[in-house]
């Protein structure tokens, strides 16, 4: 059996060396395994939530297409494509939100972390808070299981996301499905080993630290970030600790191993650190410099992007149509040609039949009781000494529903005569009646 | 100019006299009126918050359409269609869900109805309601906003929701107008004078009292209905009320001036019951006959409705479609081929430039200090002895940028060497350094 992946790219923000170690090189790389069938996509409706600024919205979309490509995704041979080219999306967003209850969305740790925030400032536990972060699971949720993915690699902080997913999923059958697995439950694959790399102070690189070395930046401004990485002061010709150097971890992250062997043999020998960063400079930038002629040549051509991305929806919405016509038709939104024969004339069918009976009692007086069709006496007469008159009764009742009640009221055991359930069985009384 | 009217229907149950009189007969009498541009449609993704029986929401879809034709709706003259066809709805409910505060939705009448029951009963605020009941307003605004709709007929409770359109609008246009009214915000019309007909047992006709008259109900069962209406006991010849007789307010709503006034003498005159009926049936059934027969006509005939529903679908899409593509470009969901030219190599330019200043203080000391592009100051030396050592100082921090932060701390007045603003500058610093 074929296993669907389904990965999201937020565009947002220009990709720097530690996005590509931990995330797209070994997606990339996993292309093309057998039995695998991958979905990319650009999440440019959640990149909405983020970011209100639209020409940079357009660019980041361009940019982070033009990253993968560049980086070796290949679009022949995966389904690559920009969330927002697929209508089904939304669409599906709708029919998963009506199942969805806004419990579950209270819940999700984004937005309970946003709450927090507010209520440490002493703030409305919502302000600032859009529906949009809000309702990101269900869009979410709707973005997997519209191609019925089974794995979506995640990081840790989505695997509560996916829980959702699969609530919904369970939610959606249970009402829909009629025993039937409409929508696929998916998994989250978490990378236990994602590899993250030093930024230039030593810490993780991250754009919050401010210490990233951008994927694609120009070789010669590479070199001289590469050139202004901390290290410690030893001189050249001491030898160097591997142990914690963001020098050696960089060149271990782009070395092969027996690359990396001959750093660490390096090292101990005191390679000096100007050496060391030529070397590492050197290393990345064989690796980078292809892709990032690749990544210009792409910048240049936007069309080519434009192309390979609708393109991209072409092969999606050809999964999607047809599977979002097929929910439409299990929660009703059918093609009318499709009424099944009787419903038309069923239009009453929906009203319960009450049913109402007079009967002796032993204390040798006449009764009626009026019950619904589940056998719930909704209204009991008190005792008639004539079967004549509780006949006169039931027929005032049968004939007048309602409007009845007023007059008999003496004659009747307590009950609320204004109750919903009581009118509506004398509304079905009356039309049984008439339509005798 | 012309004033667009949008009218939503939504398919839940079987229309009554009431149902018609109130609503269906005004509205489809105000076709045609010069400078007036009629939508109208079934309203079927709102209906799947309530319903979740998928045979129910299509023999609705299919009544509710129907119902209305017969009534005289004319599909060529005004724009009436299904809105689980349009899929641009979805798509406006998501830009315009990015746009809306979470705490706007928190005020909605219906859910704070919903809340405040659960509180009642003891349980969670938000047990059993749905996520789709708490969006409901979202989507009615992209229902509305999609098509520029200027008014909007409703009732009394609903006219929060066209208020929070409103909002939404403004947050829209507000952020991605640049000055332009993208979505037009809606006028709710009330109309003040909302015909209510009597119900079988004399309160106002309504589902929720159980005493309805359905309009389609066949002719014979019209008349039984009739009969059974609750009249006060006066005899035959016996002068009778018309204020408060529900047999009069029912004449009145389907007789000329005229009519109602001979009405008015037979009652003065004491008209038997039994006889006023028979002329109300004969008045009712006398308007509602043709119809009556087009709609079973329709009913048997679903292929049309589904015809009319789609060519429908196409003129309201002819005016979505092109709208919905504006305001996708507005919020930046763009053609990559439109990417302002200067924009590929612009990718640090969102960046702002931090600046590093060496003074020399009256104290004779060499300083220098780092400051954002709006002047804070991040960093703060304390005095060197000579400009040679500060220099080096700024030299290092421009070539190291947070890397050299440790080895300096102990000649920087106080700061958070860790904060994200003094980091980002610093990668700032660096990066245009060595693009010098």
């Amino acid at each position: 059996m074929t296993i669907r992946y389904l990965t999201g790219i937020t565009p947002s923000g220009v990709p720097h060396l530690g996005n590509y170690a931990g995330a797209i090189r070994p997606s990339v790389r996993s292309q093309g395994k057998a039995d695998v069938d991958n979905f990319y996509f650009l999440a440019d409706l959640h990149s909405l939530i983020k970011s209100q600024d639209p020409v940079r919205t357009q660019r980041s979309t361009l940019e982070i297409a033009a990253t993968w490509i560049a980086c070796g995704l290949d679009p022949e041979q995966v389904t690559f494509y920009r969330q927002s080219d697929i209508p089904e999306i939304p669409q599906l967003t709708w029919l998963l939100t009506v199942v969805t209850g806004k419990g579950l969305l209270n819940r999700a740790h984004a937005y309970k972390a946003a709450v927090d925030k507010n209520l440490e400032g002493g703030l409305d536990p919502d302000a600032d808070i859009t529906a949009g972060l809000f309702m990101y699971p269900v869009l979410m949720a709707a973005d997997i299981m519209l191609f019925s993915a089974h794995k979506v690699p995640v990081g840790r902080d989505q695997v509560q996301h996916i829980e959702m997913a699969r609530d919904m999923a369970a939610s959606f059958n249970h009402i829909y499905g009629q025993g039937r697995t409409l929508l696929v439950p998916p998994e989250a694959v978490i990378d236990q080993n994602v590899a993250t790399l030093p930024g230039l102070d030593g810490r993780k690189m991250s754009k919050s630290y401010g210490n990233t070395i951008p994927l694609f930046t120009p070789r010669e401004q590479l070199r001289k970030l590469i050139m202004g990485i901390a290290t410690d002061s030893r001189a050249p010709g001491e030898p160097k600790e591997t142990e914690g150097s963001a020098i050696f971890q960089l060149y271990q992250a782009f070395a092969s191993e027996q690359e990396a062997q001959a750093m660490r043999q390096a090292f101990a020998d005191g390679i000096a650190w100007a050496e060391a960063k030529q070397q590492l400079f050197e290393r990345i930038d064989a690796e980078i410099a292809p892709m990032r002629a690749h990544f210009d040549a792409l910048m240049a051509d936007p069309a080519r992007i434009e192309t390979i991305l609708r393109r991209g929806a072409e092969k999606a919405r050809a999964v999607a149509t047809p599977f979002l016509a097929e929910l439409r038709h299990a929660v009703g939104l059918r093609d009318l040609r499709d009424v099944p024969a009787q419903a038309a004339p069923a239009i009453k069918a929906k009203v319960e039949l009450p049913q109402i009976k007079q009967y002796r009692e032993q204390d040798g007086l006449f009764y009626f009781k009026l019950t619904n069709a589940k056998g719930d006496v909704l209204l009991q007469s008190k005792g008639y000494a004539s079967g004549r008159e509780a006949g006169a009764a039931v027929r005032q009742l049968k004939e007048q529903g309602a409007a009845a009640l007023t007059a008999l009221a003496p004659v009747l055991e307590d009950a609320d005569l204004q109750a919903p359930s009581l009118l509506q069985a004398l509304q079905a009384l009356v039309t049984a009646h008439t339509a005798e």
